[in-house]
């Protein structure tokens, strides 16, 4: 099957429906769906070819839902790039994967300089100098026939946060990420067929592209907002009469703490699904009274896995021993917890989380070995440490790897502290993820400073330089030593743990 | 994906859920699942290698669940037998598939007479000389790990009605029926998750194996009876709190014309499917009005389709002008009508029905001619005549094989045509359908005889020496010609019309 499909049922059903809703613009399945097929043609008359990379850095907008399916249309592979990344960070992914042509948000264009291959620019204004024009680009060209590019075809690239220092770009297959989808939907509690779906997370993001698929698989409409804002999300709830949204724990934290939500009529929303990152209990207590008849649904997944792998269900979430909680296998997945000899551990004991199914990735781009050390015999080594009960309810605890989950957004301490070390007063440093209301974990640094002039802020100052934003220690804390195991290297858990409050 | 997969997630998640309750008997999900591993290895202990055939002839029980899941567990291909078929006929399925082993009923034994491969009993007494017994099998052996067939490998072969007197191995991977039970679940009213679902039509039939898959992918139990009767079925909701059930219309008929249908408490009914055969409107209405808390669900499609292709929801069943409609094309299938020359026709023009999708069969068992006159680029050619309205419901009108749909089995009229002009008095016949209240259509035979004292009785007789009862004309009537298009063909649409009420 192919992605693109979802759009010829609609065409077929019907054809007026409203498929996106961006502000005030609202778009017909007809309306969407020509403008998709001229944009690949536009994609092609660009010199785009079966299975080039074609690369996608925006915010949430009606034009980036329909980047992506003309990506897939004109036969080729979509890379949805995190568009708070440094320029480096960008140019990085860009030319790793070999971008024949980058579609780009005005206000972005800056972070692209330097870059050769043609950019076309999503823009209701005029498009800059030496760039394509999205909305000429789509004028120009009559609509192209669908590839029907699927199956085991590459839907997209995406690009997550490196242990070394640099980002590995995760292949997806159409099949991967309709399994997915298919597998969530099959609980009847995923998202509402034939509802209205609002994107607050980002779309580049697999949690939110998640509900995406799932939506244009029934039959939804896309109500899309550029970025998260508490007021901008529940006045497009009420407006919409929104029926279900994926939300990332600090977007919720920022909605239960806006004082005027009381304001807005949220009763339209059946299901809110949540994910990317651990979600602190009281956290959940005070959305679940905000929206009392919304379903909530926890999804625990990785980009690796397309995403989904364990489903926690409304009714699960009425249960007070399942709190912390990330619900089961969801239909399509096998989950089990293993030990380091890589057989099953017994029921309540901690081992890695490891994943199999037809969502799992094919790999790491041109990353062979990278893909050989997390895909053993078709199995998926999350990295992440869990236990299972006896109902086969997973317990998140810890990471295997050093991975900060910070608003969302992962981030790699490896690559934190390498940059940490560049600076001359730094002797050795460990950057860690302490528990954080607002943003989930915030990133800590422990640094040994051989110069007792170098303050945090100034250290901040210099990752800022270096760093995307949210990737800058948020804190910044001198020690005499770090604590080393026999082996020399360094107990992050022990700091993790002296560190956690009460 | 494999289908054995929904059995370890049913195991990791609650092992002690009954999965089978037949009569009195309730097997668990790990005792049902040891069975079938046990199973699985005794299948592998007669000879039974990967991709090899396990034919299988019973009526419905908790033994023909078992082993449709054991087959798969040890690598192999299972191929469920219509019972009700004639020794020839049973014995043509088996030397066609090559079926290394048969599992078969106690009761149907005598049916598969000179049959040389093992025969492996389902019995609760003692086996027949010569036979195995299923029980003694499963004793004598240890559990074996599942094989994980799966994807592209063959599930199951199919036989269906052929059109030259011999029916055809519809060969059906477990990609096939994943695609059409993950469509189907997506729309959300399909198998409710977790129910319990009631088999009162065969299992060895597509219709209901639809629904089986979907229920052993999301959790569900299976209540079985052994073969539909009203108060078998109305019972068995009543005590099970059965939640879904398919039906064939033929059997609708016979549930509300039952007398003490208003005895029993059938509230628990959330869904009942039904397909197989044309539903009558005045049927359709009666049977809404004695199950007014249930939502009706069609389900079109075949055999060769895994088998949905459309499906008309509940809240479409509410709309005057869809009577008559076979519904929509599901998540999964891309539905179009077709003129002669393989274009898509105008909304509202009869046209021939058209199937593409990962649920599509890949071929006909070792009939390469027959696979190519019907699969072509990848549609699947129904043979059924219908147009679709501008919102994509399809009307099933008419089918241009001549295929006859009579209490849910499918008769090909050639077949029936091909017996009766071997007596010796038949000079020409044309064997049609005609609408009948409780049946769907009754075969009809049209028949130019050259003996005045030869019967109808007589004529059925004969028929019924060398067809399954279900395949003898109901009634037969003597002409003096039959009418043939200019070409010499015979005219049946006209004879069939003719025949009409008005």
């Amino acid at each position: 099957m192919h992605l693109t499909q979802a759009l010829h049922r609609a065409l077929q059903q019907d054809e007026r429906r409203p498929l996106t809703i961006f502000g005030d613009r609202v778009r017909s399945v007809a309306e969407s769906t020509d403008r998709i097929a001229r944009l690949a043609a536009g994609l092609r008359s660009l010199g785009v070819e079966r299975g080039d990379r074609v690369a996608l850095l925006g915010t949430n907008s009606d034009r980036f839902h329909e980047s992506l399916l003309a990506v897939a249309w004109a036969d080729a592979v979509v890379v949805p790039i995190n568009h708070r990344s440094t320029p480096s960070d960008i140019g990085f992914a860009l030319a790793d994967c070999g971008a024949r042509v980058l579609i780009v948000d005005d206000v972005l264009v800056t972070a692209t300089r330097g870059w050769a291959a043609p950019l076309v620019v999503m823009t209701d204004g005029t498009a800059p100098a030496g760039t394509l024009s999205y909305e000429q680009l789509i004028n120009a060209q009559e609509p192209m026939p669908d590839s029907g590019r699927g199956g085991e075809d590459l839907f997209g690239i995406f690009y997550t946060g490196g242990t070394t220092g640099r980002s590995k770009g995760v292949m997806l297959s159409h099949s991967n990420v309709l399994a997915s989808a298919w597998g969530s939907l099959a609980t009847g509690q995923f998202v509402t067929p034939g509802g209205r779906l609002l994107h607050a997370a980002p779309m580049f993001h697999l949690a939110d592209l998640a509900t995406w698929v799932a939506a244009l698989l029934t039959g939804g409409t896309h109500v899309i907002v550029p970025g998260f804002s508490p007021d901008g999300v529940l006045a497009a709830v009420e407006r919409h009469r929104v029926t279900d949204v994926l939300l990332v724990p600090t977007m919720i934290q920022l909605l239960v703490d806006f004082a005027d939500v009381h304001r807005f009529d949220v009763s339209s929303l059946a299901r809110l699904i949540y994910g990317g990152s651990p979600m602190p209990d009281g956290l959940l207590a005070r959305a679940q009274k905000m929206f009392p008849r919304t379903g909530f649904v926890q999804a625990y997944g990785m980009t690796e896995l397309a995403p989904v792998a364990t489903l926690l269900l409304p009714d699960d979430h009425d249960r007070p021993e399942l709190a912390g909680s990330a619900g089961r296998a969801a239909p399509h997945a096998q989950v089990r917890i293993t030990g380091r000899d890589g057989a099953e551990v017994p029921r309540g004991t901690d081992g890695e989380i490891v994943v199999r199914g037809d969502h799992v990735m094919p790999g790491y781009w041109q990353r062979p070995e990278e893909t050989a050390a997390v895909l053993r015999d078709g199995w998926m080594h999350t990295g992440d440490v869990g236990h299972m009960d006896k109902h086969g309810f997973v317990f998140v605890v810890d990471r295997l790897t050093d991975m900060i989950i910070t608003g969302g957004e992962n981030v790699y301490s490896a690559e934190v502290e390498n940059v940490l070390v560049q600076h001359p007063a730094v002797t050795a440093c460990a950057v860690i993820g302490l528990p954080d209301a607002r943003w989930g974990e915030r990133i800590h640094a422990v640094v040994v400073s051989g110069d007792p002039e170098v303050s945090g802020d100034h250290l901040q100052d210099f990752c800022r330089s270096r760093l995307a934003e949210y990737k800058v220690p948020r804190t910044v804390e001198f020690v005499g030593a770090l604590p080393v195991s026999a082996a020399g290297k360094v107990l992050k858990r022990r700091l993790r743990d002296e560190r956690l409050p009460e």
